[in-house]
């Protein structure tokens, strides 16, 4: 990248989490919802204190930081740069005060394009795209998080004014097969990627097919109809356990209006779109579904083999795959684990991605709250299996094993 | 009172509660520290909203409230008047913001002075009174609470400007006895008082000796020092649970820098004062303290009588008794429980004491958190034995019995 | 006592432990159906460690354990003998095998036996006498347990070949007035009692009135019928919480097999009688249900003073009270605290029941569980307000202060 | 497997369990030490209640259950069947009685031998063996299990008699290396396997090197002298949060007695071995040990290639690996999911493992604990990666990927 185009990125990135916050009170920036999500403040002096730990201070001449308790109030979990405040236990920091916070941005926006003046290395730059690849992942996040701190509130407050309603189509449900092959899965090296992409390797991946959009609410209504919460059958194990310890019934916006469906969002309380995607959804309930209707999930290394949409002996298939991109978030079945060959990085930097492979599941694609450009191929998004707050959804597949190989 | 004196009481208390609020911003209104505390916000809501509910929503004609859902989200524990809003999620309402949240004061202040003007009636007064004790009561909550708040922040923050040191003189340790004595316990009749009170009756209290002043954070450090959180012989058993899970080793806003106490308070964290009152125990801890000097707790009746200070055949005795209002609460040995002839109102008022009358401890005298005039002798505050957060010290009993009844 | 009383008073209870464990297996001596409940292998382990510990390890020469770890693993909370094996654990004792805690009896048996032949001092009669009443006690829990444990097993089974059907007849309801008086309260001197009931003192009750028998299990179930159990205004607010959390619905071992209530025992699942107290409630429920009656649990001293019966200037009165023993403990509205001037022995001895005085209530009376000769007039048993395992029933009363002052 | 050799096999089968169960009174076969853990007496009868229910509830004619309780009682997590007594509470069931259980036993094996001398098909020979194979599976468990009991109970009691001390010697710490291949998964349809074993089908690994043995318990023991259960940096952000809730600091059995460590087993407490495969480790410790000497745990396809030791284009490669069966199972960086193609069995027994498919890791080969020729190359062992009563080592692995793709 170049470095105009690194500068102008970097205040597009800077300018947007601000933008963000933009519609919210102080109030709403302070308030945290849960322990898995954070208050928009701490969203905007985290992202900042990334910058000040990983670039200003072991780059900046004569560093001081600018406040001494920051390094710990925002350090989110990276034990190689010291203590850390409790998570559970951000929405107790009235102070610093939002104007505070926005301060800070400011004073390490203003040092950091002084040191990139006086220094434009390729370390650097890379630092800086990595600080902004960051601040994106949590751009996506000051949204899930507000969208849930306002569902907890009995006045479901919707924080923009609801738009005219969206026709969604969703277009006939279709699958499309692949064949089996020896894949190249990972980072190709060109442009960013973050490290838990590489190294790029070969997998190999037998026949399957897949569904060539997401599972609607509709579809999803149907299952719910059918009396799927209620059938331990379709259910992992521990998705039985969890669903009825927490009483799952629906996905984690939709309400029961009467006879009427609805579902919150930023534009507030609005009828259920049986048409768009369904979103909200723990991977237990996205795994039963599929099981509900003979299929499951597919695997990341299907995912990625599916949107590469093309290449090899595979060139005449025709790749007819919606909703890749900018709807939900999709699970798959593989768990968060390494790449063969995989090194994290020296450091507290090391820290970024490797430390939670275990226990976690794998998304691809990405949702309509992701930045623009902050998708890629090869992104790999996770989180646990019981987590629902963010925005995911479900794409189906299926094996065509036996087929494939008397083939 | 007056009505003239209602009318300017009632001015005085509302104000003084927008005055605590004052030196908080928006953010620090906002905050829960804790499912035992509350934001300021909510307690400025709620504070109205029992104005709204016991008298305009009865007495108002044409009764329309302010806002719908206020009626469940400021609604402490009645329920009587319907839902509630969960306690431990009250740090999550970013919305109503505080500015509604004064509008809405405002708004109830006025229909309130229309009808207090329209009709002056007793029942009217009486509820108005009820009302403002009631605010007084959390006047005290809002600063505990917000006291708490900020001390969960690792800035530490002072709320107001430090004062000149305070010099406190704690006078010579004394003993002064009582005789043993039937005696009329409650309230009799005179001025306001709550139902838990009354009915004012007849108590026999055997001969027993009360400490003159509160114990001082002197003398409890003594007890620090000598091993007092390590001996299980001191303790309760369910209090020696308490400490060894919560790992309690000292009074809640106590700190150790070095070989230096320190103490958290509003004015931020200071020097331990040695000859303050020990202060933000709990009855473990009070108790705990109490065995140590070969001393008990005093039940509340002789709380009551030592501060009676007088009167019959007891007349000749001296009454050196101090502190007994001002510093701190004193947890008494008397579990709260109901007055022989005690009854509830009814209706939803009724909630307000009588059902917490299991597994609290009463709490006598009053503190330097206590609106002035709100003190009283009767006066039964009570607070489960492990809780911390609020002003609580301890004054030392003995038992003369049996010097009494050689006597 | 003489000695030869002692001697046959001693092979009498230790021999009643023995055959109270003697329907039981092996198996059911070694399970712990909850924390609250202890194996029957213990109970038998740690009366004979009360007697080893508290008497061998200071009288006996050359003192030498039955076992060296015995003395840990059955210490049930005496933190002044050092080390306990966790509580919750103790149904993880496989071994010592009930054989070889048989042979431990045999072997203290003995021994103490010798020392009583060698040294027949007044302080060890004491000692072995409070062994002994220490032991009667774990004998109802021996039964309450067993029961707890026998009705967690799906199988239901009885211990008991099921008895002929008693024929209960409730007497009519009917109140007893009490004038207000100056009373001695707690234990006289005459024979055994624990400490808690001592020193003997004054206490003024106001005038009251008591219910002549318990409550029956017809009545309760009325209680039940008119929603008790759906009516938050009938609870304290601990309790409300506690039953919707346990989903309480009905007394412990009530059953409901269609339309028809059934009570489990030690005979096994039996139809309800009607006519019987009712029992296994817990301090809410029985303050719920008196609270619907209008009328509330007696005090401790109130209850004392009814059962004493007589005297003084109320000799005129006719004492009609049915129950007070041998059917039901029954839940005063005391929290157990100790009495003015009460001081708990030196050392471990000391802490059988100082401290445990806060956040009990007391229990008068006894329990068709409780063995002969083991209830008195000042007996003080207590529990937590939930406990419901226990013997507990309900004896109603209510106040005659306003009738009472006005005469 | 021919129709005596199956009888034989049954009857050797069944009767070890017996013989496992042999050295234990029935007190012993009573206890659960933990809700992961079962008491051996529901071993007992769970494994011989899979036969009553999954054969001669379906096969036999004018079946009648040994106990209609037990069908709800031994049921271990199969919704299709009906209601589970909880797991939690298997502790609990003194009734039936171990001689009970021996009786359904041997009841169950009458019945079973009679339906196969009338009934000799395919299905149920098939039936019976899949019943073995998991009375097998239980086999382990109970030694799992009461080795887990006995760790429990601070006499620490051997099981066995303690055996001479074995020597061990664990041979150099060298690599075997693995080139890049696509291979052959899962089982090749010879002989019994578990559904979870199939489909067979290819999956492509990238070059590796694999250890030739186990970590020793020496070399274990370096990595906690090195301060490795104190440095977060080496271990998963999940893992770091466990070891500090628990606060574990070694081995599950191991304990230090002054300068010397000891190790828990069924022949009691002993000195540590240094020479032996280190065991009862979570997925965290391994994982963490393999992160400090620079390497990782293996993926089950890696080590499956590693064990098939041989053939095609990769028969020059000499293999040295030891201690792939018989010793400890081996963590692999794997999380137990479905192979391609992988469908469960329909009806209740399709309950047995793909359910289980999130959140578990599968661990490879056998241990000490294993019937014999109960392993099998394919076998797919599956436990949380917090689990360490099991018998839990740790392979090393390596990637090669970097000299292999140049090569």
């Amino acid at each position: 990248m170049s470095e105009i185009n690194l500068l102008e990125r970097w205040q597009q990135v800077r300018q947007r989490s601000l933008a963000l916050a933009e519609p919210l009170s102080a109030e709403d920036c302070m308030a945290q919802s849960m322990p898995d999500a954070s208050p928009i403040k701490w969203h905007l002096a985290h992202t900042t204190w990334f910058f000040e730990t990983f670039i200003l201070e072991s780059l900046e001449p004569a560093f001081r930081p600018f406040h001494p308790a920051f390094r710990v109030l925002f350090n989110s979990y990276y034990n190689g740069i010291g203590e850390k405040h409790p998570r559970a236990q951000r929405g107790a920091l009235t102070r610093p005060s939002l104007a505070q916070v926005l301060a800070y941005r400011q004073d390490v926006d203003a040092r950091l394009s002084k040191l990139w003046h006086e220094e434009k290395s390729a370390q650097l730059a890379n630092l800086i795209e990595l600080g902004l690849q960051h601040e994106q992942q949590h751009q996506e996040l000051m949204l899930t998080d507000v969208k849930h701190l306002l569902s907890c509130n009995p006045l479901l407050p919707a924080l923009f004014v609801s738009p005219l309603p969206e026709l969604h189509w969703a277009s006939p449900f279709t699958w499309q097969p692949f064949q089996a092959a020896l894949l190249e899965i990972g980072h190709n090296g060109d442009g960013f990627c973050f490290d838990n992409e590489t190294p790029r390797h070969r997998q190999f991946v037998e026949a399957f097919e897949m569904a060539t959009r997401l599972v609607s609410n509709g579809e999803y209504l149907a299952f719910i109809e059918a009396g799927g919460y209620q059938n331990p059958a379709l259910w992992l194990a521990e998705g039985w356990d969890w669903l009825s310890s927490q009483k799952t019934r629906h996905p984690l916006y939709w309400q029961l209006h009467g006879p009427q469906w609805q579902e919150f969002g930023l534009y507030g309380l609005q009828e259920l779109d049986l048409h768009k995607p369904v979103c909200h959804l723990s991977y237990f309930e996205a795994a039963a579904y599929a099981q509900w209707v003979g299929a499951r999930l597919p695997s990341e290394a299907e995912w990625e083999y599916a949107a590469q949409g093309v290449t090899h002996n595979r060139a005449q298939q025709k790749n007819d795959l919606q909703q890749l991109f900018d709807h939900c978030w999709q699970w798959t079945s593989s768990s968060y684990a390494a790449y063969p060959g995989y090194e994290a990085p020296v450091g507290a930097i090391g820290e970024y991605n490797g430390k939670f492979m275990v226990n976690q599941y794998v998304l691809r694609g990405s949702s309509s709250f992701t930045p623009t450009h902050h998708a890629r191929l090869t992104y790999r998004n996770f989180f646990p299996a019981s987590a629902r707050w963010q925005m995911t959804g479900i794409r189906l597949a299926r094996s065509l094993l036996n087929t494939a190989r008397t083939m």
